[in-house]
């Protein structure tokens, strides 16, 4: 099959782009490359060393004899976005091409404006290119279960029954999202969901919960496989943050009491759920919602987790929270449509806290802890990214 | 009271704008005259002849004895939205200033986009100029009810208790917009409730129905006074365009079956109840949601009323819905917020729709008929806005 991954040289879209190379379909990677642009702004880098997309698809090609196919470009830009879809006639499109922290659309006006924009036009763009191309085409969107906040019921994957008054109907699960990036995922979702509607597209949304680990089978080939692994307050991830911390000898920082609960899962279950979204795609007409974890976590446990794993002492400090989420709340959230479709869960377990003890030990060295204290607070409206640095 | 009324040029800005200044409040008027432009783009133009912004102001002058101010400019330049609010510090900003036509946004991709660029980052800046300059601003900020959509159950004020497997929230109102533009009014939703919490702002998102009427206690002063009736397909709302088409001699376009039912209101109650949420301002910290409408009609019934109160024949005529709504639906949303504040409604009369048939002979000769066909299809993702004219 022919699948364009759009975010294709991030985290996540990298070793994505190589599983479904692996699996035998004809990949291509798309990038703006802002990802890496990112990180020249906050002044971080990912831990573990990443190539050049090129290099990295020259090694893939050298290893694997498989060719990725590369198209430079921007999905607010129409006429990329549209001739990318002419030219390569996806059959599937998994879109990773969004700016993804939620500590970034924080920062300031101008990075929450940006968030909105650069999520909401790509996705636009790229609805209106499937449906005057080829509205065959099946989307699969990366969403968040960030999307719907902490309510006091059961999550239901995206829809849910409300009786109300007597009557009686299926609709969109209620949406509280706790950020400009987390709520441009949700308008995102609403705006997908309008047009597979009024068009008849084929669409998948994966509210997908915390990724953590960095290895998959493909990237552990070669060093030039390598995908990154963020730490910085910014883009790092919780467990992947703790792992780091406790490695390097820092304390694990936790926010607020630790109680807050999220959806996770292993970055491994990322490409199979994505795999399995494609192997099953939507029907014509068809928005669904998966929501795309396989573990909920305090971050208190996390943090006991790391420190019970690690060999070594780890002090645990309590920081106020900078986000404005609720701290002691009810979590259960289902996600059972990607175990129906064949999901096998990789649950989270020593080995694999191990085994990121022993990538991160191999990169100590590389960790900058100007980037681990979280500089970005939601309570107030501009907050300067690494002021202190600037200052030096 | 200092209030900026953002969008005061435009067809209920206007009116809003004179009704608070007649009310002894202070008033700015805030406009990017896009809706003029848009009038340039479709080759349509208001019914009832419209004065510049600057001639209506200074014939309030004139009239009145107050003055109006104005600040030419737009809010998806936050340099103008942070001048503005810091020069002229209002106690209250009621927010028009979105491109308001579902048609419009449908017309193309490039259409959507604007839409939601426009509405969305426009109000962004106002959020973070509000917060980062004086977080006492009260914000009225016009949404519609078509954010709702058409659910199967009665449409609550905003918010909705939920119990589902044996536990109770109460959360947003599942939306189920039905184009670019509803969706951009959803986006704004969403991104207000958050910014209000995370930085204790006071705001109050306006739920409104379909508006009608053309006259106001203080543009029927002096014909310079007059606010816009559109009549066209694309910014000409249902019952206006009724009257003029009856009026004209040329058949209802009903659209589909007709069953499709709104709530609407008359115009003089949109002043009442902005009014009304000014007078009673919401809390810090609180985002509080009216549904502003006073009646429900089905567009059927609206088309059977104009036809009872016209003094002459007037032909029906059912064109194929170009929209993508349902048009048998359940409709009962509440609106009991705005009445426990005292409003008290202009319900539909016989006497209105006379009134307005009055307004349309008086300006017959201005009608241009070939800007009454629906030229936007919903269905099709490119509908080139009077492409016949062009082709003339």
């Amino acid at each position: 099959m022919k699948i364009a991954v759009l975010g294709g040289d991030g985290y996540l879209g990298w070793p994505t782009a190589l599983h479904l190379s692996a699996q035998g379909h004809d990949i291509l990677v798309v990038d703006n490359f802002a990802r890496r642009q990112y990180d020249f702004e906050l002044g971080a880098e990912s831990l573990v060393p990443i190539r050049s997309l090129k290099q990295r698809v020259d090694k893939w090609r050298e290893i694997s004899g498989r060719t990725i196919e590369i198209m430079a470009g921007d999905l607010t830009d129409p006429e990329f976005t549209y001739e990318m879809v002419r030219k390569f006639t996806p059959e599937a499109v998994v879109h990773f091409a969004e700016q993804r922290a939620a500590p970034y659309s924080m920062i300031d006006r101008s990075h929450a404006v940006y968030t909105q924009v650069n999520n909401v036009v790509g996705t636009l763009n790229l609805l209106y290119a499937i449906a005057e191309i080829d509205p065959e085409i099946h989307l699969v969107k990366l969403g968040t279960m960030g999307e719907y906040g902490t309510p006091n019921i059961d999550i239901e994957e995206g829809f849910i029954e409300i009786t109300h008054k007597g009557r009686t109907d299926v609709l969109p699960f209620p949406k509280q999202p706790g950020s400009f990036y987390h709520l441009s995922k949700v308008h995102d979702s609403h705006n997908i969901m309008f047009a597979t509607k009024a068009w008849n597209l084929r669409s998948t949304d994966l509210n997908q919960g915390v990724v953590y680990g960095q290895e998959t089978e493909e990237t552990a080939m070669h060093s030039d496989l390598a995908t990154r692994l963020d730490y910085d307050a910014v883009f790092g991830t919780v467990l992947n943050r703790f792992i780091v911390q406790a490695t390097i000898g820092h304390p694990i920082t936790v926010y607020g009491t630790g109680d807050q609960t999220r959806g996770m899962l292993d970055i491994r279950d990322t490409l199979q759920c994505i795999h399995l979204a494609i192997k099953n795609p939507a029907q014509p007409g068809e928005y669904r919602v998966f929501n795309q974890f396989t573990e909920s976590f305090s971050i208190s446990q996390l943090a006991n987790l790391v420190s019970e794993t690690f060999p070594g002492h780890v002090t645990v400090e309590m920081l106020d929270n900078p986000r404005t989420e609720a701290l002691s709340h009810y979590y259960n959230a289902v996600h059972t449509k990607l175990l129906d479709l064949g999901l096998q869960p990789h649950l989270l377990s020593d080995t694999l806290i191990s085994s990121l003890f022993g990538v991160v030990e191999q990169h100590k060295d590389r960790v900058d802890l100007d980037v681990m204290r979280p500089s970005v607070q939601w309570r107030k409206t501009s907050s300067p990214v690494r002021e202190e640095k600037v200052a030096k």
